[in-house]
């Protein structure tokens, strides 16, 4: 089994809607199937859900999640504010009765709008209670948080450092809390990009081994000529550039984005290959008891190696969850080698 | 009367230049009137003065403030360097006459040349000595510092985090100095816009309440087919730039600057349109007894309605000081309406 | 004497290469003349070499350097990691072999793939018993590391603070193992600059006194029109922008890289005339008592004094090292003036 964690789409889905069916979008998320099944489904009980429809968000998802086998992972995202005590007392209530109602079918909890690191680590006691409360192991529920303020990007570095030894799991951005916050304008040519949030957001996860997932994106249709379309271009520019930075994942609030961003961030065909190869070669060469390995004219050690192995680990952990993607990216023989390839380094 | 600190425009003035008249501009942004007043007046006794006029800058400084009612805020900047006792001595000593003889007509003091965390509390312990000395009361002077050093940019956050619990004020960003302090150079593009420190002065400033103000733009005019012309564009587009990202207010030179800083920091009466619409609709539905409120498509929670809020209290703080831009930004009847409208969110 | 620090170039050469002459390219370093020859020449021992031939690498670094009397520094880059016990045993036996065998000719080394501020501590603390060991003076071999993961990116900021008491002496980017530990990816359009990495590098350098220099440029070839040749103009865009943002040196992997980082990061003829003609003006008039000292409309003080300084201290420097590069840039007037001209502020 791969214990490479998985985050390419963190798809949220307002929890209630006012609509016959008010679980239509989660229920949608939950069945989700090929690359439009996202890696996290986060039912939203926080802003995606409005103030009078929240509690029926939180009964269904206490109701609809454990129906289903979903292979991802749930995190719901719960109600908080580090300057807003009675949205933290609300996602306090929130925390414990998911703990305590499906709690072995959530894999842990989204936390918005959080300060300074003592904000952070008062989340991570509020989670802490609850699993002590209801019994759970230490450490078995997560928790992620939403950089949308200023005081949480000021520290940044403390609170990812923290992480490192806890059960802090995900660093996800949210850019439009973030840009009221500190007073950012749209004159005309839209918001700026935040470079050096997203900059910084990359390393300090890579830094204490945690994920970073890019912020939501929500110019969803375009118009052309007289045709309104969904807007696949704006999108896919905004995960490209996630991916190139580093980011291990991007924000999803549709079926056809999170086809997009599983896309993406999934290691190409040519990419796989290229990788497999090399540690086939590399194992290869081993075997034969040669010394340094020169694989394709470029020297093979620990580290290149940890480069090679991470792409065939991703594509691993997306095999198993959801094979019908990697089936439809990566011919047959392809699959097998990376199924097959011995990846300890000798 | 709003409480929004206020601050479109930091315009320095040379306190005082080798004319007849040595306070010729000085004088000239203390009568400032419509767009071409600032929200700060800086009378500069540090670089934009001649060493052998220094003196002649702090009387002039002495003497005209009191004289007139200027309805924006009084920061003269004094002479100071963390590398540099001397200036420090200086900067000591006119920080000293300028509270013992105006203490009551400025708003506080704009020290340059900060270095580490270390000397910025130094600063801070000057203004203090002052008020003591001369019985003013805890934190009725500010201190500004303009951050142009390598050793104040390191120490952003730890100097933005004192300041939240200090007389500091606002960050105000020197390029020139700073640029040297690094050795960046001029190769025949013009010098490097630094972005990462521009978003962390805004981030920092907002996440401990501090004002952000950009650097001085000195191209002041340019040269096309034979003629010489104020150079609008490029003023503008720097100052939209930091409109953008958060930075509440931009270095003036120049009353034409003064005149486009206030205008792009202003809220259009587009935005302010908008804003006073969805606190009245909002108010309007409260009083109905509505839960969740939809205003226009869009949710509002106390979030939504503060930053509606802040464009209100921002038109207000600009209101009461400078009446004549806000009558010739917005008709009427929007105005009356800014004015009255209730901003207690309920 | 000057006792300005120079590393316009920091070029590094495999110690050993599986070629008749294994040590073809570190005498090929050792004998360069012109512009060819780097301010830093770095024996590589890590990367560079082969596993099989580092032994090679050593031996050969050891017995050539000291028989060239090479006019700029010697900084072995040797193995290590803060993930990496096994090189970091390597580094620590190569930097006791180089420090004892040729301690008199290296002037430090280069530690690459650090962590955070405790693995910085760590190889600067095996410099220090290395140097206790075989009988130098403490701090006499100087220390470099390449911050090449998003550790060390994290820490930067304390790592320099650290270094501004300590051996460190140059902060040096390693793009491509960087790249490797945030996930990022090559979508086909390359890698990101880490325009934010960048700056900070450039900052607390500034900040801590140390040197700052830029990551290698591999594309060393390109191909047009069926003709492939030396890439000049990618490399001296990515020097310009390190110059720019105020690095120090840039990082050549070839004689031709090293030529034009070595005209990019040296005053141009016109700078250096300009500040010459500052200084000599200024002390003329400090001769004749002047107070205030304007010269072509700028006001001369300590802080501007300094900048003129600057330039004429790096020629000044280069000219000591590398006199051929001096006296092929500035006609002899201008080259003499520089040498002899007043620096000292009164």
């Amino acid at each position: 089994m791969s214990n490479r964690r998985l985050c390419r789409t963190f798809q949220t889905a307002p929890a209630a809607v006012p609509k016959d069916d008010t679980a239509k979008y989660l229920r949608s998320g939950l069945e989700a199937e090929g690359f439009r099944a996202p890696d996290w489904l986060v039912p939203d009980v926080e802003d995606g859900t409005a103030p009078d429809m929240k509690d029926d968000g939180l009964e269904n998802t206490i109701e609809l999640v454990p129906r289903y086998d979903f292979a991802g992972e749930i995190w719901p995202r719960v109600e908080w504010g580090d300057e807003n005590e009675a949205s933290r007392e609300r996602g306090r209530e929130q925390i414990d009765r998911l703990v305590g109602e499906i709690g072995d079918d959530v894999d842990g909890v989204v936390v918005p709008k959080v300060g300074r690191l003592d904000d952070v680590e008062r989340a991570a006691a509020v989670v802490a209670d609850a699993e002590a409360e209801h019994g759970y192991a230490d450490g078995s529920i997560g928790l992620s948080i939403i950089v949308e303020t200023g005081r949480a990007r000021s520290d940044l570095r403390e609170i990812a450092t923290f992480g490192a030894d806890s059960r802090l799991t995900a660093l996800v951005f949210g850019p439009v809390d973030y840009a009221a916050d500190l007073g950012a304008r749209d004159l005309g040519d839209g918001m700026p990009r935040w470079d050096g949030l997203l900059e910084a957001l990359s390393n300090e996860a890579s830094a204490a081994g945690l994920l970073s997932i890019g912020g939501p994106f929500d110019d969803l249709f375009t118009e052309r000529a007289g045709l309104t379309y969904y807007n696949a271009d704006g999108y896919a520019d905004q995960v490209e550039h996630e991916a190139r930075i580093g980011l291990d994942g991007s924000w999803s609030l549709y079926p056809k984005q999170t086809i997009q961003a599983n896309t993406v961030h999934m290691p190409t065909a040519a990419e796989l290959e290229r990788d497999v190869h090399k540690i086939e070669r590399f194992n290869e060469a081993k075997r034969e008891g040669t010394g340094a390995v020169n694989i394709d004219g470029q020297m093979v050690d620990e580290a290149t190696f940890k480069n090679f192995r991470n792409t065939v680990e991703t594509v691993r952990a997306i095999d198993e969850g959801r094979p019908t993607q990697t089936e439809a990216t990566y011919d047959d023989d392809l699959l097998e080698r990376a199924r097959s390839v011995d990846l300890v380094f000798r």
